[in-house]
């Protein structure tokens, strides 16, 4: 993984490429932690040679996992990035398209890279938290006081 | 609804959260006529529990109407918002996937959030205006004078 | 194409909208070429009357060419913007939608605007270079030093 932090303003903007073979939810994970990065908006593509998406089942209250095999450009990949328990989180949202151009998609589980991810994390400052939501069993994004 | 207001150097980001049950387009339009917003990009992720989504039909001049039954991943919910005879209207374009990863998307119409939708409008000042399209019968995006 | 350059802070955001008939991937090059734009994030959304998407094929080293005939909702379009042999070169990818609100999508080759297309283009300063990749064949982002 490369990365280069730049500032427009005070706004931070967060450049992350990362490599061949880098799962990139733990990539994006570990990179908003070391720059210290508490909420963000993010938008990539690139590739994944596998991945692994979820869709939220309501009457399970939980993610069905769907898998996704062999090379899929990464058409987007949209999402935020918010605190959960003290530590930074993002929540991303993946449309990967195979080789006739058919689409799959669902909530990021797991990317493993292929052959680029380009990464824009830019934040949001300062702080968004998340909340736990009974109903679901998830943790939701809280913006807080207005 | 939940939002908060951030600046970014003096630059405005709108944070909302969607809950349950409320439709989207109307939160959306809501939140950047009571924001005072004139011009954004918008991004989002979330769930819907049913939707609609249209598709201009170039012949028929009008959108064609596709409802979206159940749940579903918002996958991406992309677009910008701009003024229409003095009042801010987004223009959002959604990609959601079904159980099984499969996609279906188009222009907008009504998505009710379930359980969630985190959306970040980042202003893009200063407003941006609509233009009545006669070929079309639509109102377009018109950037003003560069 | 019209467009119009705003400065939110010390950052340009340029808001592109493409005409009827026009090709995004020209008109996108040929706009942040001309405003001095070197590296960027980029969204949009809006319609193309026929396009091309690629699909990254890693053992034949190269892009397979899908075509897209007919009216399309361009549903998403992200990517970013960096340096190539001098040059400010787009990397974008679209997921559009046909009448029936199935998608299909790729790496952007090709689209022909209708009735609209709605750029936004956040500078993400300094620039971003890209470099040769002998494995791949491909130009892939170099965020350069962090």
């Amino acid at each position: 993984m490369r990365s280069r932090e730049t500032y427009a303003g005070d706004r931070r903007v967060l450049v992350l490429v990362c490599d061949k073979g880098e799962e990139a939810m733990q990539t994006v994970t570990e990179a908003v932690r070391r720059h210290g990065i508490g909420a963000a908006q993010v938008t990539a593509v690139g590739g994944f040679r596998r991945g692994e998406v979820g869709y939220f089942d309501p009457q399970a209250r939980e993610y069905s996992r769907i898998p996704v095999d062999g090379q899929v450009e990464v058409l987007s990949l949209v999402g935020d990035v918010a605190q959960r328990d003290g530590q930074a989180e993002p929540h991303l949202h993946a449309v990967l398209a195979r080789r006739d151009g058919s689409t799959v998609g669902g909530h990021l589980l797991r990317g493993e890279v292929y052959p680029t991810l380009e990464v824009i994390i830019t934040e949001v400052p300062p702080e968004l938290g998340k909340r736990f939501d009974p109903e679901t069993g998830l943790a939701l994004l809280d913006p807080g006081p207005s």
